[in-house]
């Protein structure tokens, strides 16, 4: 079974931001674990597009009824027909999850992960818990990702 | 159709949130509109005794598969077997939310319900956005609850 | 905690299943127990319209988003966001189902209630198994509903 | 954007439905596609196995709310929490869906998957419509699978 390490944060972001989530994505890549995602824009997408250029194996979770809504580099689009209450699931997949930027989406994903006892690693973020553990930069996230993993 | 109000907070609650939830499921109920919940104990079945105490309708979203979880409090149990993947569906049924202490249960409803729109009352929980309506009381919040509905 | 009864059948009925489903909703709402549907047009509209008329209350587990989707019978609108992925609630929050009519989306459902041992009656409907319980009238079915629910 | 077909049918199965869904999975990962499943046992492992036999990848979109649940041949699993109501997301993540056997669980499949006008191709499974395509071996199915697709 594959290692899946999610990546959530906004549809809208810094371009800080989205440079940071495709380098993030880079290094799941390089670990050889799978990428899971809510499939669409933003830091979702430049996650997707920085795992797809290691090679990487990219999962988007969509809120939709339709894979054509994934963003161009998710490989397997799971298709929910739930809307934002896909984002569940995305955080039920994830073995540790990487919190990036992100809006008010994000932090309904963070509540669930700290409520369920799964990993939250922020960079630029909502600062709501101490139970988020901080990273500074991409390479130290993925890194506490698999150190924080149960 | 009913008019309904939400009310979210967490199942471990402190005596006095407790006291709050039980006089806003009254206010509510003084004021004929349903009172739609998670259906579980704590913030949310002094909720629903507080509006069965005035003659009101009570309906519970249960997270498990079976409408035995109810409290002992609910009229209409809504059973999902969705688990915390139900929080989505208090929000989505409630025209507005009266948010009383909490965890990271109530964390992810008001998250949703500020991403959607839906207006947020809170007494005593979560301050994380100036869209989150401060109330000082039972009575005030049930006001807001409705002077801000859509 | 109410006694509640679901009715399912498709938006699409022919006249007599409509006429059908709205003495299946009087018969439900005079024996005082509560009527749970997916909210929408045909036989579900049918049969809220014939709850209301004996002052019975309605609850519509809707698809969409939005609680302006429900038909003009429903009380209580439960807003999933879901989809056709609703049809699991309305089954699990059913103590026992009518099914009038109907095409896949009913089929569902009926599959759904059979899985989890949730009684079946069935009026012009799909003939799939021995364990849906066949009526020939709207006051057998309901009578039925109450003998056969847990 | 890989190209998911959706193996279901049932946890019970007969040795030969068995076979056939090994050798379904086998051909889904020899045409290079992904193959969805509900990531559970009987059906689901066979169908799995096959794939991995080819090294193929497989998805399991699961019931409930742990990857350990998942059968030794899902690569992905897809942590739902939803209980049986995940059966809509297998449907709706595949672009067309290889039915074998099965019980009421794959018959509320079959039924998403026609109302929502997804390819289903049958083996030895549930004959309510003529709009489920009949194969007679699993190397007919899946060349079906891929000719139906849209």
């Amino acid at each position: 079974m594959n290692i899946c390490i999610g990546v959530i944060g906004g549809v809208q972001a810094a371009a800080e931001s989205l440079s940071i989530a495709e380098e993030v994505g880079r290094e799941i890549a390089k670990a050889e674990a799978t990428l899971v995602c809510g499939g669409r824009g933003g830091v979702m997408e430049a996650a997707c597009r920085g795992a797809q250029a290691e090679s990487g194996l990219t999962i988007g979770i969509l809120p939709g009824d339709s894979r054509v809504e994934a963003n161009d580099y998710v490989d397997i689009p799971i298709v929910t027909g739930m809307g934002i209450g896909r984002n569940i699931m995305v955080v039920r997949s994830s073995q540790s999850i990487i919190a990036i930027d992100g809006s008010y989406g994000t932090l309904s994903e963070i509540s669930y992960a700290l409520q369920l006892g799964i990993p939250v690693i922020g960079i630029n973020t909502w600062d709501i818990s101490e139970n988020i553990h901080r990273a500074e930069s991409a390479k130290e996230a993925v890194q506490m990702a698999f150190e924080l993993m149960g």
